[in-house]
């Protein structure tokens, strides 16, 4: 009997909440490369909040996944056979093979890893796009300075704990905002956070007034909704706001308005959304830097590994709700 | 009997509307320069729509104005009497002499003018704060590329009318938004912008997709509110929006939310708000191209002019309606 590859498919579009029922789990083919590709055996899929973008077929800056098709993700692989001049038979190789075990690849936007004291699954998280994501918005849009105040939401996750922890390299106050005790006592404890307030606490208003006596510079914003709304009345004076994600809002079947624009005139506010793949020359010099601060550990971080491409739908969902604990991967094989 | 000095004092905080009733104008002593110091008469006051904001006492970038305290504003006077070693009797100097008829100062912040091919109401309109905001805003926020499409609102007025003639200066198409076909049909015929579109027609929001075929590249915001809401969905990818002013917003008593912060993440657009006093250093720059440009008659303008001090808090309030056409001065002597 032939090998199959298991594969998860958009199955329907979404309307609010994701449901497991909008994935569909196949046993496919198993794919053959032609000349000048190479056949690649997932080892490791992440899974991150801009794929509930691609489940829409709403206007965005990418291509919605259509239904049917497999859903597109980061991934981490092992090369097991290849017809490519530039890759052999045992290639550790991250790029987007997407949420099945085995994908074909002509080479383009692969990146071969030299295994060594950073972990395979890092390069899907501070070693990989997050962490890029987390570089770009705080070095380039946030530009902060020593001794400015930066808060990040998400902050337990892959890209909100990079911000922060490069936050403190760049000699700022950092401050996360995050869901639950546990997450804040980690992100202050272990990531070095000066300060985290628990956005689920009655007290959220209060305990971030508390955590910012000298208001917010820098506001890298990954969640929106209501945790946006308590911290733009704290921001300062040429506060600027890089917009990377409104995961509160993915799922909302209303617009969440952004209260007031009286303030960004009055306070010279720069809001300003991005995404990491629109400065690609940005990438390698940060993947450099943020390797050898993982390596060091001078850059931490936490990882929830689902065991099983199966067990993708649910895990995806969690994250969605903010189940998971730092960067959500699946192990795969 | 002595000379007096007529002055526009702020009587009340405005809730809503500015009224006549929140001026009160008086006739006080005659001020006296010091060593030092000079006395100067006001030719020519400027309103403007950021006064507004000095009227109230929330929090804003300027302190308001003090009850009872003389009205801030930008002026064009004469050097009448003179105690300071740079200043003589005769010499024509831009500052905030403020609206009333004589003023004392000691230089600070004050410019000396060459009388030339330049209009003196220039100097408070085109080539003086007004001028200087459209060249920070377009250019420094704005970054306008040849092609693209810069829609500015308030068009015919000081601020939009120069910004709508820099962009086509920079190879723009240059869009403007005013109220009602005289303005527009103005902004066209003798600002030479692309089109026009009249933001008080029915039709307002079909005729901006016309206007903008290629959608919006800059938004040059003026005025906020249902403007505002038109122009956001005609954004493109990396739209830039320099928040110069919200005038449609200075005398609402709620906020206008910004509607959805979606599109400003999936368009990667970027919000910015300036005033133009937070970068002086391009002031120099600025005001030498412009004042050259104005001589030339490359860059043209309209004032509308209120005789007397006494008529000043009307044509104010008619200001911040839109009754005026151009840039509103006071002719004071």
């Amino acid at each position: 009997m032939a090998a199959m590859n298991k594969q998860v498919l958009l199955a329907n579009r979404p309307t609010g909440w994701v449901q497991e029922s909008d994935f569909r789990i196949v046993d496919s083919p198993m794919p053959v490369p032609r000349e000048g590709e190479m056949l690649i055996r997932t080892l490791f899929l992440s899974l991150d909040p801009y794929m509930r973008g691609r489940m829409s077929a709403a206007r965005s800056y990418a291509t919605p996944v259509d239904i049917g098709a497999v859903m597109t993700g980061g991934t981490v692989g092992e090369v097991i056979d290849s017809k490519h001049p530039d890759y052999k038979r045992g290639d550790i190789v991250v790029g987007y093979v997407g949420w099945q075990q085995y994908g074909v690849s002509d080479g383009r936007g692969l990146r071969k890893i030299t295994p060594g004291p950073v972990p395979l699954g890092a390069y899907l998280g501070t070693v990989g796009m997050p962490g890029v994501t987390a570089w770009i918005g705080l070095l380039d849009i946030g530009q902060p300075k020593p001794g400015e105040t930066v808060v990040v939401s998400a902050a337990s996750g892959a890209v909100g704990s990079t911000v922060g922890q490069l936050a403190k390299i760049k000699g700022c106050r950092a401050v996360g905002i995050a869901g639950g005790k546990a997450k804040c006592d980690y992100v202050v404890n272990e990531l070095g956070f000066d300060a985290c307030v628990d956005y689920k606490a009655a007290a959220f208003e209060r305990d971030l007034a508390a955590a910012t006596p000298d208001g917010i510079d820098v506001y890298f914003e990954n969640v929106g909704g209501a945790v946006s709304d308590a911290v733009l009345p704290r921001l300062n004076n040429f506060a600027r706001i890089p917009l990377c994600g409104l995961i509160a809002q993915y799922n909302a079947t209303e617009p969440h308005p952004i209260p007031d624009a009286r303030p960004f005139l009055s306070k010279r506010i720069k809001l300003q959304g991005f995404i990491c793949s629109d400065t690609m020359e940005r990438w390698p010099d940060a993947l450099d830097q943020l390797g050898r601060w993982v390596a060091e550990g001078r850059i931490k971080y936490r990882e929830t590994i689902a065991d099983g491409l199966e067990n993708a739908p649910r895990a995806f969902i969690g994250m969605l709700k903010g189940e998971n604990f730092g960067k959500q991967l699946v192990k795969v094989a």
